[in-house]
């Protein structure tokens, strides 16, 4: 534990717990292709649950935020869920890396006085829309895609080709080893069976599966990847006042922190850079928003596209030196229910279902109101951090009174 | 003038002239498909410019705000400026509409300490992406908006088919003539004359020509429709402390509101449903957010994708009763320099470009530093209002000390 990088965290942060989630909702999880409804009436039906959860009306909501790779916008939800008063709508530029990101614009729109209730959601419909495990299809829209340009003739085409080229230089640079990625598929293949939510309950695997499964982009085999799913999920988002007279537990949210991805030791050898997550920067930021270290972090849902990812996460976020967390994962710390962090508890993209990493903030609050199927015993502080990408960040919840 | 209507604006808003618009700039305008560089370098062009403006660099950055249909997504376009700490990044869901809820956004994003120094832009280039002005060319893109399955079999394909239904109904209501239409357009196009950034610079028109111009989507002729452009704008916003040194006159954001367009006399006769723009409740909100009611607003950038737009503006926001922005118009009232209200002093989408009415605010900009080439004398409050749409609302600017 490097607790001594978070030197500030005596300054505060002025939204600190003030504002809470107070309910979460999601529709059923599918593989792609396989939702029984379009992707836009998936994310009513998960807007409308959070609300029930909380306790709420459509009548209360006042914001919406989405990501900005979604499909159903929240002008178009607005009108058909038929609220009257939005006065605040937000997109966080991009996919995964917003999974967190929505809910830190909450709090920039319920702060700013401009919203009292907001709901953040995610609906994805991989059979719907393009899958984004396939390259694009369209050769206009390939076109289009200033980066594709670049690294389509390199073979680069898809998520899995991009996030492959750090896990192997992490191998390099530290000996990490294909085995240990393995270790993050089981551990959360594991809590899935726990799950019944998850796509991949009652489909547990060994690390013997993993390793023996098919090679999609060296060093990621099939079980490194997440999945294509169907499904979508909300929270709901208000004021800590208020949140006290919802009927869950309240979870606060004790700190919110994105920015640019951010990669060091350029000078030193060996160097991290292109194998880490770059966010070591918003992880110092978020613990000194939280007023809290990495020690104090009780359980943690870690964007988990690629299982590599996970590992560099746990780097930047301060639960391993950097290069440590290969034998970190292989020790068990993140098996639950034994391990020092218990890891993606509901299963994550890996093995619950991919709605972009929204489903980590859902599991964050289950964990903060004890309700996990695999629940960290009194854990009161709950790390969710987004996907790997140019800007990212992450939340820390609070079980709070 | 119907003042009020605007009973609590003594209650004020945290907000009110606490955040200042301190830089503008913007590329060559050009018509769709003429500009000498792709969109995303549009995009670059416009931020540095208004930075420039400013007197401020890309180091001072650390926000960004775009439209939700913003192709020069805000994350790329930090990695292109080379950013380091991007601490907000936020898109305003829609197009038109967004105009001035992405001023807005930088609001919120400022107001909860996220950033401070925020840049806002809009960067179109008609002749790289898909045309407003033509239906979707793509059959698979046709079958996934919703909404063109309901109202492609009714021939409403583009802007113009949609926006035309509510101008008719105007006019069925309350008499407004197409030649009324025309002395909006006459005002825009007289305007460009005095502005050498506008594409209609050199190309005045009559009423007559007005009249005399195709039909495109009855009753909207040639002359009573916007350009499609190709450009770029963007405007920098920071503290109100910051903006006292910087180069220029001091220009406050007053008030600042938007939300759900609502329609109002669903039980009254002569019912002005869809013959209005549905943004009085925001205005109202506007006006006691700023704590000024329409009879102080010197000078107004109303969005003119379509004349009859500008017609509904003048009557959502109080200028106006209820029909009777035709006469209002047709006096003059309207015109530089010797109406009461001059409108789109620097062309508008109608002459100046179309840049999805974010010129709009620069020009009010303009307007408060006493810069325009249709300069309003003493102008001290410039309203800007954003499209017509199911989420949209406005600006009040402020001459500031």
């Amino acid at each position: 534990m490097t607790d001594t990088i978070y030197p500030s965290r005596e300054a505060g942060w002025p939204l600190r717990d003030r504002f809470a989630i107070v309910g979460i909702g999601e529709t059923e999880y599918t593989g792609a292709g396989r939702a029984s409804q379009p992707e836009f009436s998936l994310a009513c039906e998960a807007v409308s649950k959070a609300l029930d959860d909380a306790g709420l009306g459509l009548a209360d909501v006042d914001g919406l935020c989405a990501y900005g790779y979604e499909h159903s916008d929240p002008l178009t939800l607005a009108q058909a869920l038929g609220l009257e008063h939005l006065s605040y709508a937000a997109q966080y530029p991009g996919g995964g890396n917003a999974a967190t990101g929505i809910v830190h614009h909450a709090l920039a729109g319920l702060a700013a006085g401009e919203a009292e209730v907001v709901v953040c959601y995610r609906s994805i419909c991989q059979g719907q829309y393009g899958r984004y495990g396939q390259s694009l299809q369209d050769p206009v829209e390939q076109a289009q895609s200033e980066w594709r340009n670049f690294a389509g003739p390199f073979g680069m085409f898809t998520a899995a080709h991009m996030y492959a080229l750090s896990a192997r230089r992490h191998m390099a640079l530290y000996g990490t080893t294909s085995a240990q990625f393995g270790r993050v598929a089981v551990a959360s293949y594991d809590n899935a069976q726990r799950n019944p939510r998850a796509v991949m309950h009652g489909r547990p695997i060994t690390l013997a599966d993993h390793q023996a499964s098919r090679m999609i982009a060296d060093p990621y085999r099939l079980y490194d990847c997440c999945q294509e799913s169907d499904g979508a999920a909300a929270v709901v988002v208000t004021g800590i006042e208020r949140a006290r007279s919802c009927p869950h537990q309240v979870v606060s949210i004790a700190g919110a922190a994105h920015g640019m991805a951010r990669f060091h030791g350029v000078d030193i050898r060996p160097q991290p850079l292109w194998a880490e997550g770059g966010l070591a920067d918003s992880a110092t930021e978020l613990y000194r928003r939280a007023g809290i270290g990495p020690h104090e972090v009780d359980v943690a849902q870690l964007y988990d596209a690629f299982t590599g990812n996970v590992i560099m996460h746990l780097e930047d976020f301060g639960f391993c030196e950097r290069g440590e967390a290969g034998p970190f994962v292989e020790s068990g710390a993140i098996d639950w229910p034994h391990g020092s962090l218990p890891v993606n508890t509901a299963g994550g993209n890996l093995a619950e279902a991919y709605i972009h990493g929204f489903g980590h903030v859902l599991e964050a609050v289950r964990q903060m109101r004890g309700t996990s199927t695999s629940q960290v015993a009194d854990a009161e502080h709950g790390l969710v951090v987004s996907a790997i990408g140019p800007y990212s960040g992450g939340l820390i919840l609070r079980r709070s009174c």
